[in-house]
């Protein structure tokens, strides 16, 4: 089985509804952080430049990823500058911890 | 070489004991920040579902991220869910800041 | 097109003079986040063995990889230890949330 990573990069305001969008299509877990960073505009130096968006983290198998992908980009997209972007890496392994193995996607 | 990004999300108590194990085992670098996010059976929506875990990246050779990730789950394992998960990913270049070299396996 | 994924940890102390460098050079995105973790000659255990470093995330396409990578290691360069790394990763996939569009090189 072909495991992916899926990391969005979306607006904190958004973060709730793409979290009950992603569970109502069943992803399982997620991890989340805050970032800082600037977007495809930014081209001043200003003191506040550096804005917060949330990132989301899930690994998953190959043939949800776009599914996941596209489910985020329907609900963080507003059409203005900030979306974010949402990026899918290749991941070689997942283990879970609790079972102590890898994991397969109904575990995921 | 070929050289492999492990990620381990993990319970913060174990945090500590992981750390201790993995420089036991001559990891010579990690970085830790702290997600939120929710687990396996993560299906109802109070306002306490996201637990906070730790995540701990390594940058490691081929051969080690195996012997990484056994020992990460060897002290983070509880049996209990939410004790976490661990990935393996691909890197195709690693460089060393301070030599600004290619870092090989025995500078990682 | 090949996507890459450019990871660089380093001080929190030429952050902006990094982010400056990368703007200059035309990068439109960047995520950081505070890290904590230890470095390469991290062997006893004390207090305060965890410093924190500042690490950025970067999605390009592979062409400007190397050439982020080099100028971040310009700029990030001191010479002594708790430099940093900077790591390549390969990305399959990018998606830009405002267009609901995969991402091309002028728009990432």
């Amino acid at each position: 089985m072909n495991l992916k990573k899926v990391t969005a990069i979306i607006r904190c305001e958004v973060l709730e509804n793409v979290e009950k969008k992603l569970q109502d299509i069943g992803v399982r877990g997620v991890s989340i952080t805050k970032v800082k960073g600037y977007g495809e505009y930014a081209n001043t130096y200003t003191d506040d430049w550096l804005v917060t968006h949330c990132r989301i983290e899930i690994f998953t198998e190959e043939s949800k990823a776009d599914v996941i992908a596209q489910a985020i980009m329907e609900i963080a997209h507003t059409g203005v500058t900030g979306d974010g972007m949402i990026a899918i890496l290749p991941v070689e392994k997942l283990f879970r911890i609790r079972t102590k193995s890898d994991a397969n996607t109904d575990e995921i």
